[in-house]
């Protein structure tokens, strides 16, 4: 390699609310040398998440806070630069959870081997990875969707709900999804074939919404959670399953909030309401990547990808996450493959 | 029979909010005969039931709502004084869904035969009737107790939550009981064997549980919801089940109540909440009867039942269900057995 010098975005300080430009930094450093049983790697894409707001601030939860002055991490697809691992060979790809950066070393044993030649490499960091693998697991081993039910999806235009539509369409159930503007609307019901989509922005999309599901609904995959949530849950019917993979809309909220107080709902309806990590599926996710890369072959399920260049913009891309400025699956291109 | 006279108690006006004696009225009517097929049945006791506030309201449910002018009905004991079903022998006992009233006429198809050498009549409407089975079944099919793990019970000295607290005994579970009145958190730890109980009109009772659930809670069996549900879900555990058996403190609200908003805690606890009805399970009583009484017989199940005494005072016996003047299942003996 020519370049010794590594770029990297750190957590300058954690935000209150909204993150901002400014909660993140951008430090040069001299890059230092791989060690016996580690790998150089050349960040090629990294994965901007929402979960990741979880990580910015200073509490204990599932997954460990960032430290402050310390490189952000989250899923990467790299080439190998240099390894002193003999399993990785120069040039060869990789998927890590590594820093945001131009560069990383890794312990071999934190890398996964990738085939460009199977799947594209972005896949790794969505259908084919942790988005994927969520909305395989929620839907399927949470959702049990049967043939003839409704699912209505919050945050349907994203890199998991997009996804977790189509499988339920595969699976024979009526399809309704909740988005945040008209093009996310019409991509969800033109080119992802979803029965309904219906844009929140609009003050009528309750009434819309509760008109395209005649008969109730028995699937909500809850990304976003707050009043959306609130609307759905009055219309689950008995024994619906209520699937809270994300509450986006209060990652970035200062205060706890309130709304309505609903589980009576739950209890009249003999409904569960479940929380799931997709880090917990791990174990089953051979199973699901093969699934859900025989429907891509298929032509059964699409996914599309919002890919922003340049590691300096990693910041934005991922404020952007909570402005909904993407469709599918936010992505970061660090350097060409 | 001398008597031709009966007196039925009507729903007279639906309550706003709190229930109150005007709510209900006592008729007095000539009793008719039983046709082909019914049975004259004299109650001896009836149930009062929490649930039974959402069928005073106008609204669909899960199950119908009272009619105005017509009598209440819910679980009664009664004894057989004329019979045109042969099935049903004078002078013998029976279960059935009845009038609060004196006298009933119901078709021997509705019924169910009793036998008072095999447990106390009164059994039927508590420990071995549907509040037993709700405890029975809400804990061990939806709360998946193991050994070692930390249950919390809202609403513990009522008729549900003192037996879920035993069942959870039995089970191997640390027990740790809410409720109302230190006279009660007396009855479940020194009587029933929770290890902790602690009484919610205390302002530092949330300090008490929490330090009383080091571990956190596995488990947590909510009767009540409000906020002291609202408290308890701070602590749940990772792979934690909530079930919702009751929510007493919000059946009386006159408008929508608002709490802090906590599907997020569910997400990265990968907890489940599940609402759940005891009808849903009357196939399988059976095998609950027995396992109750079984326990019962061995000592390792008690039970204690408050009995207000006469027809005219079930209102009122059923209005403290709500000011929490029970202690385990509240009935009303409307004449000798």
């Amino acid at each position: 390699m020519s370049k010794s010098i590594n770029r990297q975005i750190l957590l300058a300080s954690r935000p209150k609310g909204m993150p901002e430009a400014s909660n993140f930094a951008l430090k040069e450093s001299v890059l230092s040398k791989p060690k016996v049983g580690e790998v150089l790697i050349k960040t090629l894409y990294l994965s901007v998440d929402p979960y990741m707001r979880g990580r910015m601030n200073d509490r204990p939860s599932y997954i460990s806070p960032f430290q402050l002055n310390q490189p952000i991490t989250g899923g990467v697809v790299g080439k190998v630069v240099e390894s002193n691992d003999e399993k990785f060979k120069t040039e060869s790809y990789v998927y890590g959870f590594l820093d945001w950066a131009d560069y990383s070393i890794a312990k071999g044993q934190d890398l996964q081997q990738l085939d460009s030649s199977i799947a594209p490499l972005t896949t790794t960091l969505g259908v084919l990875g942790m988005p994927g693998m969520t909305a395989y697991f929620g839907l399927l081993d949470i959702g049990l969707p049967k043939k003839g039910e409704t699912i209505v999806i919050s945050g349907a235009a994203g890199a998991v709900g997009s996804l977790v539509g189509q499988i339920a369409k595969i699976k024979g159930c009526r399809v309704v999804g909740i988005a945040g503007s008209d093009d996310k609307v019409n991509y969800l019901t033109k080119d992802l074939g979803f029965d309904l989509a219906v844009n929140y922005k609009q003050t009528d999309y309750f009434e819309k919404l509760k008109k395209g599901c005649p008969n109730g609904v028995d699937i909500y995959f809850d990304n976003v959670g707050g009043e959306i949530t609130d609307h759905v849950i009055t219309l689950i019917n008995k024994n619906s399953r209520v699937i809270i993979c994300g509450q986006i809309s209060m990652y970035n909220l200062e205060k706890p909030d309130i709304g309505p107080r609903n589980f009576w709902i739950f209890l009249t309806r003999s409904a569960t309401l479940k929380g799931f990590l997709v880090f917990d599926y791990q174990a089953r996710f051979p199973e699901g990547i093969r699934q859900m890369a025989q429907w891509i072959k298929e032509g059964r399920i699409k996914y599309r990808e919002t890919i922003v260049e340049g590691l300096e913009n990693a910041p934005k891309a991922f404020i952007g996450l909570f402005k909904g400025e993407n469709v599918g699956k936010q992505l970061v291109k660090v350097a060409e493959e």
